[in-house]
């Protein structure tokens, strides 16, 4: 292999006379070196400048390239770097390019120019308004979860799609390919139920009190949960705080055939990876368009064997979904789209007027779901009737019930203590209950004035409980005090925040300085 | 300052009481290391995982964060590494951020959470097609030029602005800003002539021509160019291979004060600096909006001090303007566009139906341009009949001839050699003339069958040419030995390819020989 580091090798390139195809060329080669280098989800690889692989190949910095290792090739950014950090023969790793190669130091690795992706192009006119096909889709998809587009790429997709939304051929078409991208479960019942809230409420932390419920009462219900996107805490997030989430397939089956039900975080098992990908890209835009938002949706759902689905649509001025109308048109695309899949919705529109329960962020939250499972006088009551009504959907929806009957079995199997039994059995079958943490910095915002709560600002709050430091942060997040209509004094405290850092706490209480009308008090 | 390296510090954040305001935070801070790391424009900073002050500010991996030096801060991508590689209180940096910075080796560095942009919300209004104003506008470009978006951000804008285009007032206000936020030349002649082509013809490589006509003439024409953006080849980078275009402020003034013109690079100025960000990510991409082309030749012209400027926009099937009303089209947004700066322009419309000139690439463009500006008698007669009708068009629109005689005293200049000589006096002046790198490797297209050549895809001959590594390997590229109508013998060679890498060549012959009918052969 050592030979074909050196620069001088014109004589080795063969071709044939009159075709112009390369009859053989040597490919340039270089030792593996991990780095042990932090870069997220993105792919880097570190090559000297003046190495001769870079050379031959005539690669310059903050370019595509390829990698083959033993099995599958990867893109990845390249960078140089002068002097003898590196050997002249050596390609460094960061972990994600590491992790994706799968190889041991020293590996002797192929390097090369990324091919052009012709996937692009589908991209490029897609930015033009042109509509894409099943099968440009697929080839994105497939592009993405390998790891050949940047976030250039990633960006420009995500935007090109918000900017003249997908129809809901274009829908479909994405969640086919996003499902079949990846991994499918599938579940010895004939129904298999799940639900999903649309989000943007501050402490909507109904679900793992649903799949206790649901469980408890007899069904199949294999949730996988993402982490948050734009929110301070996802349900992963929270259940992580409470136990293990990153299940493998063979966790997640034994679990469910044990208890009938889980809590697991999707990104662990390949179910749509490439909803991961976008997730990030999405997070760092701060947007979540309705096609993307359902083919995220339905292709975990799928890809996790569901068959029957019930949606949360919170519904307010500062909630993700803004009037009944727009849910109607959510609800009625996303049914449509769930249909060609043979799966069942049903979508339930929710007050989306201020948060849910009293905690913002994944610990906090988790609090308050165990308050309403183990019955606490002092739970709160939003998040419990909320979660009843919608574990009652389910109930329906599965046959657990019948129509009509949901909401009153689901108290029931809350009141008796058995939704709260099934909900310590799945935690201890996922590996054990953890004990939330708390956060070791806490302050108070306190009302300037008295009067009425008359307005809370889901938006910024969430944005508030974020700066905080959470979901990174477990712990960080706030406790509010206040719901709306309470009359208040002046000097009150209206919420607390907790942090992890004095950083973000500062920043947190910057913000909440500067917006203090996030929380509206009418004298 | 070592004392703030330890991360015990929560007695040391002191807040106000009830609004919630920082009195003082301690800020973290971490000495300097040059890590030598070539990333393009990309600012990127590593921190040891471990380290108090990625602790105590909750930073994690690929988190935008805000470092501050002497002067302004800037904002980077983070990175975080495990192990010995940095102290514990060092921040390494990537060149890009290393220059921007403009510290020393060891200089304490204070380090903390990016602030949210607040511009991120004008942008993703944008994305969901809201027209954006001039104040709007400001906040992006002032953001772009400081640094502060990331390849996910600008990617975000630049497809947003390409799904749904800019109108003429988003023209102006982004063009303004573009200019607003660069250096502004300005020269002591009232007229300063210009010109510029929006591209899409492979070795169009009028400018040199023009300039050196123009300036024999009498005129001022300062003429600084950018380098390629989706071409295999920019005025920038063929001038490069004949001499040095790197010049400052000071130099440009100097070489136009001595021989009234000059061909200088635009980005080692900084007339518009937010453009040359764009084209990094618009190169990606491939994409090149018309909104973002006039912001993009305006805000160059109008920084420069030009205030009379031809433009020639090559139309044709395979060409950037495909047909004459769409280059209609552009010319009158432009022109409207300049006006509101009180600039002269005039569009010309030109064959863009086959390359111009016999080379694509930096040095081989430079090759024909030597050729028409010595007379040669084999130097192609299609550049030298362009440069010349261009040059006609600008002696007129700066008053150096009377109307309809342009054309004359351009070809008389030319003919008298008063041009050449003054192009060897303009790259004296900068730097003096160096001969263009020859490629090591070459090899030739041959037909595959006879008959004549019907039909020449622009695009593809620019991709084959990028492929085999123009513009980055200066030397690389091809001769065209055919043009349309030209009656061809199978075997008989139609392009040579040039490149200075086997792994280049390689690629350039794959693609070659996969789109054999980029040249159209009819029998």
């Amino acid at each position: 292999m050592t030979e074909s580091l050196t620069s001088g090798r014109a004589d080795r390139l063969h071709v044939q006379n009159n075709l112009g195809v390369p009859g053989r060329v040597e490919p340039s080669f270089a030792r593996a070196r991990r780095l042990h280098l932090h870069t997220h989800h993105e792919l880097v690889a570190i090559m000297r400048a003046d190495s001769p692989v870079c050379h031959a190949e005539g690669l310059a910095p903050h370019t595509q390239i390829y990698i083959r290792g033993g099995s599958e090739p990867i893109a990845a950014t390249l960078y140089q770097v002068d002097g003898n950090f590196l050997a002249g023969d050596e390609i460094g790793l960061s972990e994600a390019a590491w992790n994706a190669l799968g190889v041991e130091e020293g590996t002797i690795l192929q390097v090369g120019h990324a091919p052009p992706l012709e996937s692009i192009a589908c991209l490029r006119q897609r930015i033009y308004g042109h509509r894409l096909s099943a099968e440009a889709l697929s080839h994105i998809v497939e592009d993405v979860v390998a790891g050949r587009y940047t976030d250039v790429h990633l960006a420009a997709f995500l935007t090109a799609t918000a900017a003249c939304p997908f129809n809901e051929d274009e829908t479909y078409f994405l969640t086919k390919a996003m499902v079949e991208a990846g991994d499918r479960l599938s579940w010895p019942s004939e129904i298999v139920v799940d639900k999903h809230c649309v989000g943007g409420l501050p402490g909507n932390r109904t679900t793992p009190i649903i799949v206790a419920i649901a469980a408890a009462c007899g069904l199949t219900m294999p949730k996988t949960s993402s982490r948050a996107i734009t929110s301070p805490a996802g349900t992963a997030d929270t259940m992580e705080t409470l136990t293990r989430v990153d299940l493998d397939l063979d966790a997640m089956q034994r679990v469910v055939a044990a208890e009938g039900g889980c809590l697991a975080w999707g990104g662990a098992v390949c179910l749509s990876p490439a909803d991961d990908i976008f997730i990030g890209v999405e997070r760092a835009l701060d947007i979540d368009t309705e096609g993307q938002l359902i083919a995220s949706v339905l292709s975990k759902k799928i890809a996790a064997g569901a068959t029957h689905v019930v949606l949360d649509i919170p519904v307010g001025p500062t909630a993700k979904v803004r009037s009944a109308p727009a849910a109607d048109r959510l609800a009625a695309t996303l049914s449509a789209v769930a249909a060609r899949f043979g799966v069942v919705t049903r979508c339930v529109q929710t007050d989306g007027t201020q948060p849910v329960g009293r905690s913002i962020g994944p610990a906090l939250e988790a609090r308050d779901v165990i308050a309403v499972l183990m019955g606490a006088a002092d739970a709160p009551s939003d998040l419990r009737d909320r979660a009843c009504t919608l574990a009652g959907v389910v109930l329906e929806l599965g046959a657990a019930a019948s129509k009509g009957e949901g909401r009153e079995l689901a108290m029931r199997t809350l009141a008796d203590g058995s939704a709260w039994k099934k909900f310590q059995r799945i935690c201890h079958a996922q590996g054990g209950m953890r004990t939330p943490p708390i956060a070791p910095l806490t302050h108070p915002i306190v009302a300037t004035h008295s009067g009425r709560v008359t307005h809370i600002d889901n938006r910024r709050i969430a944005r508030l409980a974020k700066l905080a430091g959470a979901p990174d942060a477990p712990a960080a997040g706030m406790v509010l005090h206040v719901v709306l209509g309470d009359e208040i004094i002046a000097g009150q405290p209206l919420l607390t925040l907790h942090a992890q850092s004095q950083g973000e706490m500062a920043y947190a209480l910057t913000y909440a300085a500067a917006n203090r009308d996030m929380l509206t008090i009418a004298p």
